[in-house]
């Protein structure tokens, strides 16, 4: 792979995530190489554009794709199946892919068995974002200190891993995980889908707007990410079901216990249980 | 009242609200006045008369609730009751007191049979706090642009409230509620108590500590009040619980809705709800 800084880098969606990765790509490269972005947003391309973080702007991926060595794949991961399966012959030979999908078993499972021989795959979840959506708001996407995760390909180049991680780094995250699609989807059923789950139970169950009155931050806190895309959160919700309900009835179970406890006035279980909580979310930290 | 920049001003329990109250006191009365605590910890005394928070430290009240116009009682809801049993005869004639626990129905109904005639007794709530604990975590704590709500008493003096209010204003607070104990404790089991469960719940449920490295804030932003003060988070959820499981049983039932529509795959119908969610989160914003 030659270096980033004399690549042409297709960007897939400028929507939040690309527009942010249309960025990122800017502060590493440069005047150097080229950035194209392919959306039917016309106005967002022509935005990038003026803004000087994409080079051109497309708004059908056929003329794009021929001309990338490098494509970041920023869309849902329902439109992302559909994109590889119908926009496979447009990509160059050569070309190093990569998408950022919030679940990974059935994208690394359908390119582990349909990607064209001579172009390379690397799947990949940036765990970053906002509950703010769109190119307009691309800004407030920060990657630094952010963790990455990959779910490499058996077939993926070694040259082409060293690569897309060095570009990571260079992107301002600060921690890259490699990993299998299915500890991933696990373990982000969890830290993240969950969280999601919940935030969005919180808010389901009181109607009152004024309740921020009696706000003092932690209701803000686990409620903000309640902000959510509702059809991409929907699609991720429901690719990853299995994990994800295992991971609800699991908290379903912690939280019964310490209602018990709470009902039972157990003073002393839960003044136990909140004290090994508070330990062990220290040592997460 | 006389104003506040004349004022000898006592804080009971120079933890981290207590210390944040010196500090922010100090902050609207410069030098005027005197700012005392008392605490059993000398080596937070020391280091808040070091800094210039306090004037002068006590580790038994007596001496100092003798000479005090105004006192803040900024130790837990247990603590307080007790307290003002034993030393209400320490206090001199005119006194105006508050406080700051999380849970006023039992402070508010002792104080209406209790108090004294020529003392007087404002129940607040700071809706400002931090993980951390402790004097040494006091700066920490901001008041800025925070709620705090006020649950007067029927024979609390207006022009007590008036001084309170626009005290509490110039120490940074944004908003004021004024409101009864019964509905500042049945909205608090939600906006503060119920997040704290779910926070512990979440913890509870995952013992693995490299679990962060899936994280994308949204698991650190619900969790970080796991990190929680257990005794006194036990005695608020105890103290509160009759309204706080109410409140759990209501999220059981939006959580359990979630659920069911994700095992069921309704894509339609999980997309409205999340949507809907979405909009109320803004509106509330």
């Amino acid at each position: 792979m030659k270096p980033i800084e004399t690549c042409t880098v297709g960007i897939v969606g400028l929507g939040l995530m690309g527009g942010a990765f249309a960025m990122a790509l800017r502060n590493v490269m440069g005047r150097g190489g080229r950035i194209l972005a392919c959306d039917m947003n016309e106005q967002a391309l022509a935005a990038a554009k003026a803004a000087g973080d994409i080079d051109e702007g497309f708004t059908s991926p056929e003329g794009m794709l021929g001309i990338c060595d490098l494509v970041f794949l920023c869309i849902n991961p329902s439109a992302l199946l559909r994109f590889m399966d119908r926009r496979m012959p447009a990509f160059t030979p050569g070309t190093l892919i990569t998408d950022i999908a919030g679940v990974k078993a059935g994208i690394v499972d359908a390119m582990e068995r349909t990607l064209r021989d001579d172009l390379d795959f690397i799947p990949g979840h940036p765990m970053a974002g906002s509950e703010k959506g769109g190119y307009v708001h691309a800004k407030s996407c920060n990657f630094n200190g952010k963790n990455y995760i990959l779910t490499p390909l058996r077939r993926n180049k070694p040259e082409h891993l060293v690569f897309l991680k060095n570009l990571i780094t260079r992107m301002g995250f600060s921690r890259i995980t490699e990993t299998t699609a299915e500890e991933h989807d696990r373990k982000i059923a969890f830290t993240s889908q969950l969280s999601h789950v919940i935030a969005a139970a919180l808010v389901d169950c009181e109607a009152d707007r004024e309740i921020t009155r009696f706000g003092g931050g932690s209701f803000e806190d686990l409620t903000r990410i309640a902000m959510l895309n509702a059809p991409m959160w929907t699609e991720l919700f429901l690719e990853n079901r299995r994990e994800l309900l295992q991971r609800i009835c699991r908290f379903q179970e912690s939280l019964d216990k310490l209602k018990g406890l709470i009902a039972d006035e157990d003073r002393e279980a839960l003044e136990n249980n909140l004290r090994m909580v508070r330990e062990r979310r220290m040592a997460m930290a």
